[in-house]
């Protein structure tokens, strides 16, 4: 599993992409919270087309915004051409990423966390992460919670979209490497398939607070929404605000 | 939650317990090939009334059984007294326990993991048995496979027993602490009510790997059953042989 070159389906058409998700904004409130107690220069990682990197660099403060995705960037790109405002885009695997000079903000939205799909994967991106925080300095990131009735081993949904495509959605949850493996297939009218798949990884909540502190993170915050609702066993998401211990 | 004294239910009456286990014996021949391939002395935690301990040391091996509840240690005793095996038994907490040489063999059988209800109790014990151990010095644990079907929020079981009693065997499990709580009420025909009630800690596959590196042990092996076949997503169990690094 290369995450680099087989785990992309779902960026494939950024304009798509951001149709998708632009009515998505809850995390904007806590991101702006702590950009601005912290200031910049902040990183915003798999920062995909910009979501949450441009409101930051309209506050004034300094970003970079780093996407290993070409067209995802593209397309951030285009949004700020012409424009005065202090963000850099910059194309490079989160997982081993470099910035010229340490952040007292490092953030990571979208539950881009679950790309990080092994343990490997998960312990390189937060010592990139440790390696770029000046002391001091804060990580927030959020990931979905490991909801019982969505981890099912197998799970099957049918359905028709507009203009008459009938879409198959399908889940598999490999318990043992803790990935759900998603697949949709779409089939037009005149029966030609589009598959899109992706694996998310899962981490459960013990298992996370073991991991941040083994790689030198103390949890400031821990909360089941961007709102700041608790984090608890209803929970559907595991919002973390982490220091540099 | 004190694991010392509120998790003790289901160890109230040794004799009963060792009716209840008396068949089970499908993890003593991995056991004992590693007992007699690494030697002694062996260290056997949370042994009980040794059902485990007393075959490895009727194998000439030498042996120390720990365990911190007195009466399943006072039966453990019984059933040696009077005889010449080489056998130790120590009322020792395992999760910071001392053994006067360090052993070449530790195991932990029976799902005790899953009494060490917190990453600071598991941390504890792995701390505690690297220590113990000689250099590549083996440790063999098990512990139940988070299985999704039995990891429901809640479920609940009515059925009779023999003598008329009634049961009602209630699970929750509280997704957050990864702790799933059974209560057993049996009622008896004069309708008194007896409450048996024990805490599990759950450990998921890829966060049982990070554990055990990050307390310094490599992993040799890993099972999905005593008989050794694989760990997988259908496994009921995860056992692992791991060595001191």
């Amino acid at each position: 599993m290369n995450i680099l070159t087989e785990n992309m389906d779902p960026y494939r058409n950024p304009e798509t992409y951001d149709e998708l998700h632009k009515d998505y904004n809850a995390d904007l409130p806590l991101l702006l919270e702590w950009a601005e107690k912290q200031g910049g220069p902040v990183v915003d990682l798999a920062c995909g087309t910009g979501r949450a990197t441009i409101p930051i660099a309209e506050k004034g403060i300094e970003v970079t915004g780093i996407d290993l995705n070409t067209g995802m960037l593209e397309r951030a790109k285009q949004k700020t051409a012409g424009t005065l405002l202090p963000v850099i885009w910059s194309l490079q695997d989160c997982s081993n990423f470099t910035v010229d000079t340490v952040s007292p903000f490092i953030c990571m939205t979208g539950n881009s966390f679950q790309h990080f799909l092994t343990n490997e994967a998960q312990d390189r991106l937060l010592r990139s992460v440790h390696r770029a925080l000046a002391d001091g300095g804060v990580f927030i990131f959020g990931t979905r919670f490991p909801v019982h009735e969505d981890l099912a081993p197998e799970q099957t949904e049918e359905y028709e979209e507009e203009e008459g495509r009938r879409v198959r959605y399908e889940e598999r949850y490999d318990a043992g490497r803790q990935l759900l493996h998603c697949r949709t297939i779409r089939t037009d009218e005149d029966s030609r398939a589009q598959e899109e798949d992706i694996m998310l990884r899962y981490t459960y909540p013990q298992e996370m607070e073991r991991l941040l502190s083994g790689h030198g993170f103390k949890i400031e915050h821990r909360y089941g929404t961007w709102e700041k609702e608790p984090l608890d066993a209803d929970s559907k998401e595991m919002i973390y605000v982490c220091r540099k211990a």
